[in-house]
């Protein structure tokens, strides 16, 4: 018999500020990977991301708030880095908290619309040989 | 006094369906003004919208789900025009609903981003003249 494997529907949040400033998971998992790995190129490269880029994205993040998100590091053995500020680490705290919020807020809404969805998009496992 | 008004944050919620289909405000809008007008070129005018382009989202919203979301209506005085259906009525109404229940979840989040940006995007009202 063949499995039907339906990949599950997703909810995004994305916080808009005034202008053109966002607040969503790309930035978040590049917060994410600068604590991981302690550097900004390091985490731009962990999601196909130039450094410009990544560091552009970091440069919205700390003009966005009253305070730095991420900070550069001097010195040390690695010659420099960067790392996420306490206030850095409330926020990616907070935006993962409010993504598990917004996914019980929507549960029983979720399972609406996986109820009603079209499952032309499920991919079969393929059947054993007879 | 220098007035200061400040735009609120916004939540976006945005649900993404296997493949490249979404599901997010821009769809619902839509929606909403083929309910107002009648009309799928009336609604694309509302929002800046080629008429292609808001044929092909209410196109894809079709083939998202089991049943067709809007459906073309033939003859009548203005011959011919369109309009949602019942399923795409509730549809309408429960991701609407969705966005009320996700500002509920995470309004105090949004306090605390709110306590914690920078007002430096706010806009001075003028001073009256001295």
């Amino acid at each position: 018999m063949t499995k039907v494997l339906q990949q599950p529907l997703k909810p995004i949040l994305r916080i808009n500020f005034p202008g053109q400033d966002r607040l969503g998971r790309g930035k978040m998992e590049l917060l994410e990977h600068i604590r991981e790995t302690g550097s900004i190129s390091a985490a731009g490269r962990a999601m196909d991301m130039s450094y410009r880029r990544a560091w552009l994205l970091i440069s919205e993040l700390n003009h966005m708030f009253q305070e730095p998100v991420v900070e550069s590091q001097r010195g040390g053995q690695n010659g420099g880095g960067a790392a996420l500020t306490p206030f850095g680490e409330e926020l990616l705290r907070r935006f993962r908290g409010m993504e598990d919020s917004v996914r019980a807020a929507i549960a029983s809404d979720l399972e609406w619309l996986e109820a009603n969805r079209n499952p032309g998009d499920a991919v079969a496992e393929p059947q054993a040989e007879s």
